[in-house]
């Protein structure tokens, strides 16, 4: 195989699951314009959900592998920098990150960025895409 | 059409969603037992699960309607009488019959069941499938 | 392989995909009569479906092919049988069998089951899930 | 939480169904062009499906609320603006849009953005993603 | 919690996935009639599916856990006795009980219930869901 | 109509499926780094996936149409230069393609998308998406 024969980068996806529990709040509001504000999603025992986590890595073919990463490699990086922090867990109780900052979707998907930029080669692209619920799912960065 | 075309009973299925917040615990037991028994299910901060339900009944279909049992009628039933009580709740903390019982996907499907049996007409079988992930589910009665 | 190793009889499904236009009506009723039960459903231009079509054939394994009845043929029954018949279609207007029924979910699947049964091995049990939605669906026989 | 952190902008999805009838033909063209071009689409009584409906919303977090949009808010304005008019209707028939244009997905998928724009922030930028099968689907702007 | 609440029995089930090369074929047939009887199945350099699996326990509840049987120890039983010896195998080459059995997913299914049922609880019934693509699947014993 | 409604182009997106037999291999390493490097998805005898593809063609819509281009004609193609080729075969033996070329979902991608690329209207742009597992896929172009 030719590297050449690639002149556009691919993408290479892996998803992951994690499950949670959370609530939503400003801290910086009284109770009363949290629950106008974030309604059941306010609740003060908390709600959870099942999170589909997909990691998308953005660039060209290493003509030795046929890979961009090996998505085997990536599983195992998402499992130990993510999911051992996240899964099962409640997100505004136990993860450091959201210790002040209000776990939305949006929110979440930005520090699971975060965490994982670093981690991976600084030539490649980066994306979160993040599933709250079916209906419901981010992706950053836009 | 003829009633009699139907020699046999057909089931209908409604399928609906709710996210809730749990943990798994025997209050009997001490937190070492617990631990042991339910893992991370055993987070005393919680985590949480977007489950979907499938409610199952089953009779004859109504000639007038072509119906069991309108799937409109019951979706209006789930949602007054199960998703209004545990969508965006903890379960162990804000629902009344997980007071006393630990809120499994088998227990979950059992209250279901016993909420919705006295409310479905008492002619049709009832059935509850309950996902807790995309991975786990139940059936009650099997 | 030896025959006897299967105690059991076994169930092989084949999911095909049609899309048609219906509505609910029952036609010795009047207009408001039949807005009052079957609601949106009712539209007189008609509203339409994807509906998904699981149909389940149980039987004994035959032990020269290791199959109860050939997936691919089954396929191709389905797709002469119903397929060609209901695909984009209008139920009510273009398909025989509801000039006189209700075109429900139930009706629907009772129909396809009447007109697979004579086609499939009168040794095999035959069972008809039909999807209206991913959140309706029936099975006949229950 | 520091507004700074986030140095792009985030999708927000939300995701809709909505059934319908249609039939595609191009009133301009004699009966036998359309079906050449449009086939079993061109079908005069109607054929239908579940539409699954994608509204994707892009823009920066809002740092007090952790949104870039409230998905109740935006299901709430995918009901009102678009699934009221659509959802259990005939397309070509009962929704005044599509009476001087062919109901195809990409023609739904660009109605149904055109509704939107205006309702949506103009800071936000805005796209369609639309089901018309799990097979076939569209997305508008590209 | 009463032991008494469950009249009836409960069924867990437990998702996985493994992936496979297999071909289809009887050792005792000519190469004309596989070909005529499995047709692309019976390609002589094999093809592949990602089989998805479903392990299907019933069993009444223990009213100490709340469980049938706990589904992450049905998961690691299913990979030590099931996955670890199918998935990135080639069926008719590297799995010993495939050496003399057409591995159609009938009898894929009979081999995973043979192997599960001596490590399951007698007193469980045991059921094998198994997905050959997404539209062909297998359920045994019926 | 009017064309100058559209001021962007559409995407268009046709999903296929094909199931293949697969190994990963650099024949320029020896046993041992191939299995270092490879893993399980290096085992000789071959694994296999069933493979999602979805194929995405952007462009202006044609205003007599409504299509971008039509989504049967897109299918026909995908199954006459890619399906023909690939459905239930072993990559590495039976497709010329991947006689010296490493069978990665990125490659696969890449090979799709040059037999595609000069069969699709040059206006148009293409884009592959292929899904290895439901939890593996890639994209090209990225």
């Amino acid at each position: 195989m030719n590297e050449n024969l690639f002149k556009y980068k691919t993408t290479v996806i892996r998803r992951e699951h994690f499950n949670a529990a959370h609530r939503l709040e400003n801290s910086a509001w009284d109770g009363s314009r949290n629950r106008d504000v974030f309604g059941k999603c306010n609740n003060v025992n908390y709600h959870g959900h099942n999170y589909e986590l997909e990691v998308m890595v953005t660039g060209f073919v290493d003509p030795l592998t046929g890979f961009v990463m090996d998505a085997k490699v990536l599983s195992d990086l998402i499992n130990s920098e993510v999911l051992d922090k996240f899964d099962h867990q409640n997100l505004n109780v136990d993860v450091e990150e959201f210790q002040d900052l209000n776990p939305t979707a949006e929110n979440i998907a930005f520090v699971i960025y975060s965490i994982l930029r670093s981690k991976i080669n600084s030539n490649h692209d980066l994306k979160i895409r993040l599933y709250e619920t079916p209906r419901n799912y981010v992706e950053y960065p836009a």
